[in-house]
């Protein structure tokens, strides 16, 4: 009976970047946490312990503070897709390698007309993400740049029912024609190609969720997401495709009948646990092929 | 050899109450985290585990839910006054209560001129907290508000110098004159009496702390905690005393030497662990007693 | 051009499901968090709104809670393959169901000769994991279980080098023979078939895991790993693969010199961030087919 | 009207030094998160930007990692004490030291006979911890000493009601004979002088802890901490007072009527928020003077 090495990669995880541009007194902040990851034959490493072949985690991360000098940082995915190809020229024995980045966002600090050319307050709300990977050599080398952001908390207090569903033994919940609706939305995109303006197209993609989300009649929130994602497609070309992960973040309506008050969508608690759990992809019908990258985007396990 | 019952408290800790406010077609959301506890003579319970003194934990939920709609929630330090006055009448036995309160920022999300009517996105940043202190009854009653904020991440990339320090054989650290000050910002300051306009205090506290951070140079993060709460207090009549604790999220300068490279406070490592931790407190000569109530703000151990 | 719906799933997560067994006065303790999820044909939710054939989450949830007791929990994997095949029995138009179970270790608390009959002690250590996809109906219905285990922190303080590994002009990094070698293991083995000693076999693969991992030299965390992987396959017939992630949790030894301290692997600073990220899968050659249930263990993106 | 600078203190936090003991095959794991602040005359610092009677954080960072070796961890109170006394010595302007410490434990994995000589897994359950305040020269120099534990998770299946307790309007709570009684428990305790057994008491107290929590009726969690407490004080001469922070981690019985189904006590959901909390103090009537220093225990604000 054999036994055989399978799928493997190996990277330097959470490199936590900040890139000052301070050219003029106008400073600029980029604030970034980067991961990056390497695939190809390194059964060396895994089977003799040979390492001969392995380009050290501590390398990569040193490559990524020197890529923030060296390169720069115009957009996460700008720099991702030149330390990917990098690591690869790198990394002979490397057939892929995989770059991840969250952007954290910043503002200035109101102090004067246009904010304070050198203090930041850190915005919170969405996180900003880009996965790059490339495969490949040469002519051959192909690179796929799946973008997102995370963590946008978005609530409607009215606009949103759930009825009509299917019922079993087990089934006790009621049906409403008005509810909150709320998550903290994930979403990724995956974008057609790389001649793409980066901060601009995300600005206009989080614009649209957003906006979405505000102004439709939600009659789940599986109906909700796939509007957004097509909304998305219909306004920007550059994207093939789009998948959302949202967690239905429950508030249910407090009954405060046994004090005699009525509760008319006033008061609800915001529950943790459990949470729904909703979660799809909207593509582009004509959209070119994501090989195996979308499971690559995810954890390996 | 005698063995007593000390200090103690009780009671329902992170209720999370959301308010919807919906009398016409343009909501507002109010969204909370409340503890509250009572102290006082509750021997019977701890000793003899006789509860005929203890209003429940349960009964203190229910209330903090009915008071969202019964009182209302014009600001986290109005409710919280109202409910530790209730706790007080409603539990013979307790001799004080506390209420903290913990409020998270939303936006309207941008849609129409002046933003949607029912859809929000959770703002991040700061959050609003106050600790509302109530003890004994009718005409000895007393109340302290100590109102704050947290997580206020802020970030200086020049103006900020460490040098001159004491030295000894276990000193390593280089003086710079140029150096990224950061911080993940906590206060908490005390009022003078209730008839605070809560809201736009709130406002101008933390417009000062921001403005002052950045348009002030910065000798240590002890100068620049000082300034900040000696600007609060002259520039609002009814905050007796600030309290700060500022970790010193340490950003440091990557050696890209090896490579090269320059690093002219271009590129930075941002550190978790270990960080600075600057605490300090500024106070007005003539503020009030506080009792023992700043101990009482931070956890019983 | 034409947008369509992509691939999709809905459920209810982290359902805290806990079950105590007290035929007799000795109870025991089964501590779970539960996880379930439908795929299927739901395009009517996402299109039309129309949710006719959508069992809610709130049922979902309901089941969870309602199968502990109507089928038990002699084992996560026994329970999950339960629930699976009843909600592709309650939802015609889902083509697989996914549940998903973590399990948190508890001990009786030592009191009396073999520990108290009824209270108990949460273990800490290693989270026991389970994933059971199920798909089809009838004769065609197939089960794949990915059992595992999570947050199994590991650590030797010898026996461990790395060196001998490939250079580039970013390389810094000191070979070394001796190092501390530490992670926080995540581990995740695919079943051949159902006809399993659940319980039995968790032990015995966290044994084989830790003990590898112990009596075995280094030469980098990837040799660890793949031996881990083999010897779990050598030793346990019913694995089918495993699959690791692995943080290579950096212990930097502290420079003492300017104290005139020697540190011969004596004084470490345990690092957060960046961390090596170590991934690799172990396989037996003639291994059933997984189909593509590895990247559906994932999450969703 | 004049402004101050109030209270105020500085260090560097969660230094995370790790310490092997190696001076046989044998070697021994100390895993700490290390803590140190100083109080004192720091008015130059604040208000001129006068670093010179500031002993830099970095520099506590240095000496916690060197008195590691120079000193070494035989127990953390140990090591504690002779850092604070140290900081004193080097930082003229100091009245005072803190010195907080977090321990994690670590098992030898088994393998052979006794476990393995020089590989370790991580134990989970409870933290050990320990707060160290100097203060003084010379004569006058005084040492407390309040250790204690964190998250030690434990739970009884039966044996605990809660009834009879006061209600009010508000109270929908229904009595109850028998419920699971849970909580993660924070405790400290302060030792009266420094002859102590570190180790050995700390291992009987937990002891204590959890025997009494296993083997008392509860007819509250209040009369639970009571009995821990008195209990403790009773079999520890060096103890001279405790305290409790303890979550009601509450555990619903889940209405399981509707599908026909009988539940006696035996499915539970966990709830997270909110939950009840519940603080106290059980102290020795002929206990030595405390100070201030509970209140410096907490955080600073």
């Amino acid at each position: 009976m054999g036994i055989s090495l399978g799928a493997n990669q190996y990277g330097k995880a959470e490199n936590r970047v900040v890139r000052i541009y301070r050219d003029s007194a106008r400073h600029e902040i980029v604030d970034l946490n980067v991961s990056t990851s390497l695939r190809g034959d390194f059964a060396a490493a895994h089977i003799d312990g040979n390492q001969v072949d392995v380009l050290p985690t501590d390398t990569q991360k040193n490559t990524a503070f020197a890529y923030a000098k060296q390169h720069g940082v115009t957009s996460p995915e700008d720099y991702a897709i030149a330390l990917g190809r990098h690591f690869l020229d790198a990394t002979p024995k490397a057939t892929g390698a995989q770059i991840r980045v969250e952007q954290y966002p910043w503002d200035r600090i109101p102090a004067g007309p246009n904010g304070h050319d050198h203090a930041f307050v850190r915005r919170g709300g969405a996180t900003r993400t880009t996965v790059v990977t490339v495969r490949g050599r040469g002519a051959e080398q192909r690179v796929w740049v799946v973008s997102g952001l995370q963590d946008l908390v978005v609530l409607k207090s009215t606009g949103s029912e759930f009825k009509g569903f299917l019922k079993d033994e087990y089934t006790t919940l009621n049906e409403t024609d008005d509810r909150i609706l709320a998550t903290s939305l994930v979403a990724r995109w995956r974008y057609e190609g790389t001649a793409v303006d980066w901060n601009k197209t995300y600005d206009a993609v989080q614009s649209t969720l957003l906006e979405t989300f505000a102004t439709t009649y939600s009659r789940a929130l599986q109906e909700t997401l796939y509007l957004m994602g097509t909304r998305v497609l219909e306004t920007t070309g550059d994207v093939a495709e789009i998948r959302f992960s949202a967690p239905n973040k429950h508030h249910f309506l407090v009954d405060l009948a046994p004090f005699g008050l009525e509760n008319n969508g006033e008061v609800f608690i915001a529950a943790d646990r459990p949470y729904g759990l909703i979660e799809a992809a909207v593509t582009r019908d004509d959209a070119s092929d994501a090989d195996d990258v979308w499971s690559s985007v995810t954890s390996f396990i």
